[in-house]
């Protein structure tokens, strides 16, 4: 079984993702998890609410959800990216089935009570978030629907333990997916070649790291990569053996990174 | 097995319909649809693209959909909506999975070339429209979940046979599936007390309708009743023995509708 995570970059080609997928769901189960980063960030500007990013002490990136924000979230990411993305998966004839992690409660766990955001080296505590950490995974219902042969296509919302939606972050809910599921291999596509030590300059690709040594390129880690390699640590705590980092963008992306063209975590 | 179909309007209390589903769907298999009409409006409106109505020549209203307009459906619909309405009713305990049409074909149909609107007396053609009508249900995937004990929440929108989302009618498309599932019996809430001939008389509530009479009643239809009045015709053709009509928006509506206040279709 293998997980694959997209990013919600504009620039990402489904149809490309899923003539790969054509092929490779034939002969392995497949779970895919996705964003919609871009879209929600622009309905939100039409919406009169732009998305505010927030930086945790820890210096991780994160979006400010407030109710408002969460409606967004919700019609972007389940409602318009994910069924997008289901109809074109269905016309590469993979029996593609959107869920979000509220859905049977899919994605459980806790909200926040509070995040810490600092803003010009000052702490601000935001009190009406509704954001939060997925700790369980409803396995029975990816397994009643795999054992069918769909393709289960996640993505946020999650569901708190008190039973409310929440934002949440899908690199680290990926790695909770993977050792509910036992999975060992994971491919992420995004915008970019894979992990660069300058985001500008693609000659800076990293193309292998040990997993042993993911906290090592913080250092390099820029914006969204952070979160990237905090969700890479956990799959490997998790048991998985090996991670794909690669282009979304290309041809055959499914197929270039699974054939060493990215970075390769093992 | 029954059908609950559940109107768009915000004033339907769906902490009253969880609380009634809660014990029903101990007895019996449910499926549930629903609408998100009032918030697709509103949504709409705010991001400057306000729903518009069109009346086909035989009188009924329909939706102009445009791809800005099935962007605004498919976010509120399949995501705010239906993730919200999931999340209620699995904090009453009852094992919900949103779906729309499109997840997994469930819905499937015809995209419909063009729509002939009437316009002040005279006929105009509008070409780029995104509706149809859904023909060919999923049974597989909805037998899946049941068969674990899931309830479906389905929404809106399906997919066409090219592969792409459409809108659709709810009130056709449950005729559809209650032909394919085999269901007999259905439950429509909306906001307002059953079928009135005069919808701001209450007093007008017509209790009983014989199956083989609906059509006697389009002469006090009005807007979406239309349509609601065609469901029904096409619910009995498809072998449904019983509709019950009744208000969303009060305490145990589930129960009050079965117990005869509203309208009842046999």
């Amino acid at each position: 079984m293998l997980i694959l995570k997209v990013g919600g970059g504009k620039a990402i080609n489904w149809d490309y993702i899923a003539a790969d997928l054509a092929s490779l769901a034939k002969k392995e189960k497949l779970i895919i998890v996705h964003g919609g980063k871009e879209k929600r960030d622009e309905i939100a500007k039409q919406l009169g609410k732009p998305t505010r990013y927030v930086i945790s002490p820890s210096g991780f990136q994160g979006v400010y959800t407030d109710k408002s924000a969460l409606e967004v979230l919700t019609m972007v990411y389940a409602g318009l990216i994910n069924k997008q993305i289901v109809a074109k998966l269905l016309q590469y004839g993979i029996k593609a089935v959107g869920l979000s992690g509220v859905d049977g409660k899919l994605c459980q766990g806790f909200r926040k009570q509070f995040l810490i955001s600092m803003e010009k080296g000052v702490k601000k505590v935001i009190s009406d978030t509704y954001t939060g950490k997925v700790e369980k995974i409803n396995t029975h219902l990816l397994k009643t629907l795999l054992k069918e042969n769909y393709v289960p296509v996640i993505t946020q919302p999650a569901v708190s333990y008190e039973g409310g939606l929440m934002n949440t972050d899908n690199d680290r809910t990926i790695a909770v997916l993977a050792k509910a599921m036992h999975v060992k291999k994971i491919i992420i596509l995004f915008a970019a070649g894979g992990f660069l030590r300058n985001p500008s300059d693609k000659r800076t690709l990293v193309e292998k790291i040990s997993k042993q040594k993911l906290a090592n390129y913080f250092q390099y880690a820029h914006d969204g990569m952070k979160k990237k390699l905090l969700g890479a640590i956990e799959a490997v705590d998790a048991g998985v053996k090996v991670i794909y980092w690669g282009d979304g963008r290309l041809k055959h992306p499914v197929y270039s990174v699974l054939n060493g063209k990215g970075t390769l975590i093992s």
